[in-house]
């Protein structure tokens, strides 16, 4: 970001005085670097450098800018040099352009690429189709294809002529037969082996491949798992439709897990930067779980009101309830977390519910007796508190925490059955739902432990009445 | 793992009967899959087909296990069979078997390594040396070293050579003037060369590199951002060290993000899969935080037990306090994972502190309005219910998410500052935090708002005395 600070200003200086200077300053500088100089420019005059370089040199600065940026640009730019310079971006890139702007702005931007370069705006149509998060949508159309029946000096020959043309390079050629993948042979198989073999004598036809329909974080998990740094997207009746790359994919590794963390601390997932997401936005976002979570609490509001006859009758028993319900937050929080991140790494199935299940009750337990014996310290530091109390408290803390432990590692498992991202199982969510529990909980411990004092209490203030 | 699991018991059983037929069976099968059959087999199984094959063949197999499974079958096997085995994996795979080994296991293992190969011996030490997660200690010491004077079909060859040596496929050649680096050669750079140029003359020399010492974190933004497959690490003097490939990137990112959720949700990190980490690890990973938690909400039953004369005053006021301090945690943990988050993805600075209170606090009397509204609507559905106690409510309400947006957004940057990962302060954390300063709020607005219904039941009270 320096450097785009330090040359932000020079360049605002050159556009204004010597627009044709642009052109060879630029050819010094990596594009991720021109592309954050272009985000530090205000939108105009992002869009006058971009119209004064050639499409191929603005596709890969256009290709890195933030989405936002993006459709700022595509706004203040004439629709046809945007479709040119669409139409020299990687064919991923260029539909997850097209997947970012509004409805009415794509579509006529969409239409100025169908008279510029007609095979491209095909291409955004055959990644478009495919749902948002799959990896028929992750894909680029854009490989090396190759006949089986070629030899390998022809297909070095095919990848040194693409690697002059385009800016992406191609570690992997596919030999097809007939649109269906029949091997695939990298770079490294193409230069070890003999350049008058043939294709189909050095390419691997055991294939790793993903469907176009598989969710693109069990795609990242596929790549990681085999080390790959490109995988193939390969239809039902065995046709190649295009292929993923290692750097989408960590893409989508930083952005998915960003969406986990903000769920579980119950934000509505941002997509965008903390400081770039408007106020209303924010506001949105945590608005919602905010109220959910307020009206959920609203039950433990309910509760202790049901139960406070039985609060009332032992002395001090309500002071004890935020100590006692946070502590089956808490561990509700913990379980809870562990099983998200499980199931998202695939460490967990849902399959082993019931181990799960058998381990936390255990753990809730042991971590319970735990506490209830800190608790029970607490309550006998006062002089003023009976043992009868302090073994109310202490069982009631070993109820909540086991009750937590449990509550907290089942309900992503139960959301996952329901098709719901099992993230959405806040922390903040199940304290609320613990919570309530929890107070439920202490007033039946209290009635079982304590049952003459509850009595004696009430009959006095009935008398008193 | 459906492929293990069927495969497994085959493999058990040719071990018994004809484990000379092993070698052939393997052949055809991908090193990941293998290692998912060996997790699968017995240590002493696993440890006698490892011993089986030749060492060339085990170590792709042995550098996909996980930690403990290394461990495990280091003990198992004899220390001259694993030297063996860890002299042909790759540099960096082997530093981090040295690392993840006990001292006295790895020591034993170090000196059988030191015979059987010195140099693989050697290069454990360059990369040992270097910080647990800094970018020294994720490099592997193993890349193509050239001369820059020599021809691009010479450096071609080199390139071959390795590939037909090795597993792992070199995509870049290191031009070296005397230890330093001079420039760097992508295969895609050579292979569009003309084979007769000298490498001086293809080579880039603007190199994105990393220092040693530099967080792993950081790399992978840094290689994230400019989109490289590999990044070399050089020293201060500009001597290239190793280089740091993709596929190590993704490990970083998915164990740091583990990490961070679950430091999140109050869990000391646990390293190893949910159903591979024991009872008394769990216990102990989680135990910690339970305790402080507990201790930490002590503060929030002190501060009841102090205001209770207050809260005893106003009928009722008692059951509203898990509802309003609850709110404080909610807007506290989304303030806080959004921070978190920020930090970790580099958006957002430490030097960005008073922005963010500034937002937060905003955010927190919007959002905190809101909510206030609600809660007054709440406290009114009672018949028995005061408009005096229901603006006491609200205003609580607002000022304790006011506290929560603002403490849970600046805690993390404090814990930044102070060197201490910011994911530190869990959801529960945070909650634990605002639930004391909640009740401190509500009971200091309930005198400012009821102060004479306050101070005529204390009267009463003290008559009835």
């Amino acid at each position: 970001m320096r450097l785009a600070s330090l040359l932000g200003p020079d360049i605002k200086q050159i556009l204004k005085e010597d627009p044709d200077q642009i052109r060879d300053l630029l050819d010094e500088i990596h594009p991720e670097d021109l592309a954050d100089i272009v985000s530090e420019l205000d939108p105009d005059e992002a869009a006058e450098l971009l119209a004064r370089i050639p499409a191929e040199d603005a596709a890969p600065i256009f290709e890195r800018l933030e989405e936002h940026e993006q459709e700022e640009l595509v706004e203040q730019m004439p629709k046809e040099s945007v479709a040119e310079i669409a139409s020299e971006m990687a064919a991923d890139d260029r539909a997850d352009l097209f997947s970012a702007l509004p409805d009415e702005v794509g579509e006529r931007l969409f239409e100025a690429l169908e008279r510029v370069d007609p095979e491209a705006a095909q291409e955004v149509r055959d990644i478009e189709k495919w749902p948002d998060t799959s990896a028929g949508h992750l894909m680029t159309t854009d490989f090396v294809a190759v006949s089986p029946r070629i030899l390998v000096a022809e297909a070095l020959d095919v990848v040194r002529k693409r690697a002059k043309e385009r800016d992406e390079f191609v570690y992997t050629v596919y030999a097809l037969d007939k649109d269906r993948l029949a091997g695939v042979a990298s770079l490294r198989d193409l230069l070890i082996a003999d350049a008058t073999q043939g294709i189909a004598e050095v390419m691997r036809t055991n294939v790793i491949s993903v469907p176009p329909t598989m969710d693109q974080e069990e795609v990242a998990r596929r790549m990681a798992k085999y080390d790959l740094n490109v995988i193939p997207v390969v239809a039902e009746e065995g046709r190649l439709l295009g292929v993923i790359t290692i750097d989408d994919i960590i893409d989508v590794l930083v952005r998915e897990q960003t969406e986990d963390v903000q769920k579980i601390g119950a934000v509505e997932p941002l997509d965008v930067p903390y400081f770039q997401t408007s106020f209303l936005t924010f506001i949105k976002k945590r608005a919602v779980w905010l109220i959910v979570l307020f009206v959920e609490e609203f039950f433990t509001q309910t509760a202790l009101r049901y139960y406070d006859p039985v609060m009332e009758a032992v002395k001090g028993a309500l002071l004890y309830v935020p100590l006692l319900i946070s502590a089956g937050g808490n561990s509700g929080s913990q379980s809870s977390t562990l099983v998200i991140r499980g199931l998202a790494l695939g460490e967990v199935k849902l399959s082993d519910w019931w181990r799960i299940l058998i381990r936390e009750a255990a753990m809730g337990l042991f971590l319970g007796a735990m506490i209830a014996l800190i608790a029970m310290g607490r309550v006998l530091m006062y002089p003023d508190q009976t043992m009868r109390f302090a073994i109310t408290v202490a069982l009631t803390v070993l109820a909540i925490i086991l009750a937590g432990c449990t509550v907290g590692a089942m309900l992503p498992i139960i959301l996952k059955r329901l098709g719901i991202d099992p993230a959405t199982s806040s922390t903040p969510f199940i304290a609320s739902l613990v919570d309530t529990l929890g107070v439920v909980i202490y007033a039946h411990v209290a009635m079982l432990v304590m049952n003459d004092v509850i009595q004696k209490a009430q009959e006095a203030a009935q008398a008193a009445h």
